[in-house]
């Protein structure tokens, strides 16, 4: 797949999510129009719906067809997503007041809206997702049997969700990364810091994968692979990250790279060293290519991506 | 139902919704092990399980009796209860420092795994909600039709969950309450302080009424009859909880009843006055006890209870 060609379809993808997205926020009405105006404020402030398209091509790479129905569970991700950032920047967490060159939701919208504006999006999610359902069952083209097959992936593909957002996810990721906030290296054990990247990072994008091959009607053995795959892109994109950091500050500050004297944050290039890092990276975003490889469907276009992704510049 | 009588089932239907809260708690285990523990702090700190009690009741006069089934719901709503008070105590909300006579959980684990605790409660009753359809599903001794039915009921239950605990529910009220804090009853409608206490209050009664009905098989004239009795029960209750804060202003501090000059705060007492506010509670909670009068199933309790809550002393 050539540049050009990429690039079409990565703006094609990022146009259906981004209306998918859209489709699904709430009115801002009724007396609580606040509270949904900060919501939707912080939901469209220019992501790259990254998930809802990883999403989106898991599913199609699945054999899934039918966009209204993904479209419930890609709105409903990018949501946690969105609210998982609007939690992150409050005062109490990370303190930030601008994201994307733009006022964090908590700055606008003041502290306390900034916690309910996080809620909602999280409970939003969920009323989302829940209408897949309905939309399903209310079909009249299809016997009991179909609907009951299709009742039985919507419910995993929920519990996934729900699973992979949650404590033993996302939320266990970021509550172990504020407990280790401020403390060395050394003590920081290697064990620790790749939880963080787990859960913090990969867990989402494993559930948007796998939510996209259960709803598809992928085989056991396929979603298996998936969420393998999901969590080596997560992993390759947090390590990435870290050295991105490392290699920007290296150039900003004139320090000499992997210097731990210098540079005692716990990053991954920090406890690996950054040839050791870059290794890694390779190692699983090969890895999680070959794992679409074993797949008969149409997968150019998000092996494109992932490498994207991973060998991003910033 | 004589005082003894009603104590001592209300002692067993307790007893059952503490079990069933119990039997859900996320284990205490892996590296996020403070932020399960902060979690099971907050739900173990003593509530008196009103919300799962009141499902359960419900349940059983529709008709109900699959104990394990309507667990999974009981636990969740008191999770979705629990996280909304976390989250209410916060610094950047009501900053409550005790609440039930205990530290909350924020004093205890810090503002920012509050938030988090607050959030993996949330997600969490999603998480074993979404374990019933698994539980009824893989049962072996229903047809396929039965399956389907009993899917649908409980996707229902949990859209209505999801729902009235949401934006357009409980988090709307929060959020409306937020907004007008401080401001003065001549300002304040009575309009916008009913959308508070509906949807602060009640909407998570009627969440809690209507899944009970909805999981047992209740017809749609009955839903409606139950989440109309549910708000009248939640209305009542809140007005009640009004005219006890003045009343019991008056006792302490010496001011006249009702004397709006002396006490600014917007509350139902202040804007109907006393005696009307009085004469609501005990409409409301008549046309609520008359309504289960219309359900052929054992509502005795259910009736007692409500009548105990609303003419509670304090």
């Amino acid at each position: 797949m050539d540049t050009r060609e990429f690039e079409s379809r990565l703006e094609e993808a990022t146009k259906i999510a981004g209306e998918a997205v859209l489709r699904h926020l709430p009115e801002e009405a009724g007396q609580q129009s606040r509270l949904t105006e900060a919501m939707n404020y912080s939901i469209t402030a220019g992501g790259k719906r990254l998930r809802p398209i990883l999403m989106l091509e898991t599913y199609k790479m699945c054999g899934g067809c039918d966009g209204e129905l993904i479209g419930f569970f890609m709105a409903a991700i990018e949501m946690i997503h969105t609210y998982s950032l609007v939690h992150d920047d409050l005062p109490a967490m990370d303190n930030d007041r601008y994201r994307r060159g733009r006022e964090t939701t908590w700055y606008v919208y003041g502290d306390a809206m900034g916690i309910l504006a996080g809620d909602g999006l999280l409970n939003y999610a969920f009323e989302t997702a829940l209408k897949a359902p309905e939309y399903c069952l209310k079909k009249d083209d299809i016997t009991n049997e179909e609907k009951l097959e299709i009742s039985g992936r919507i419910w995993r593909a929920l519990s996934v969700l729900s699973r992979k957002a949650g404590i033993y996810g996302m939320i266990g990721g970021q509550a172990v990364d504020i407990m280790t906030q401020g403390r060395e290296d050394e003590e920081l054990l290697t064990e620790t810091l790749l939880f963080i990247h787990e859960h913090k990072t990969a867990a989402l994008i494993e559930a948007a994968m796998m939510t996209g091959a259960i709803l598809a009607g992928a085989g056991e053995r396929q979603i298996q692979e998936i969420e393998k795959c999901a969590r080596n892109i997560g992993l390759a994109f947090q390590i990435q990250d870290d050295i991105l950091d490392v290699t920007g500050d290296s150039r900003e500050l004139g320090k000499s790279i992997g210097s731990d004297a210098c540079n005692r944050k716990a990053t991954y290039v920090n406890l690996k060293g950054l040839k050791q890092s870059g290794e890694d990276v390779e190692a699983l975003s090969r890895e999680a290519a070959a794992i679409l490889d074993g797949f008969e469907g149409e997968h150019g276009f998000l092996q494109e991506l992932i490498l994207n992704l991973i060998y991003r510049r910033k």
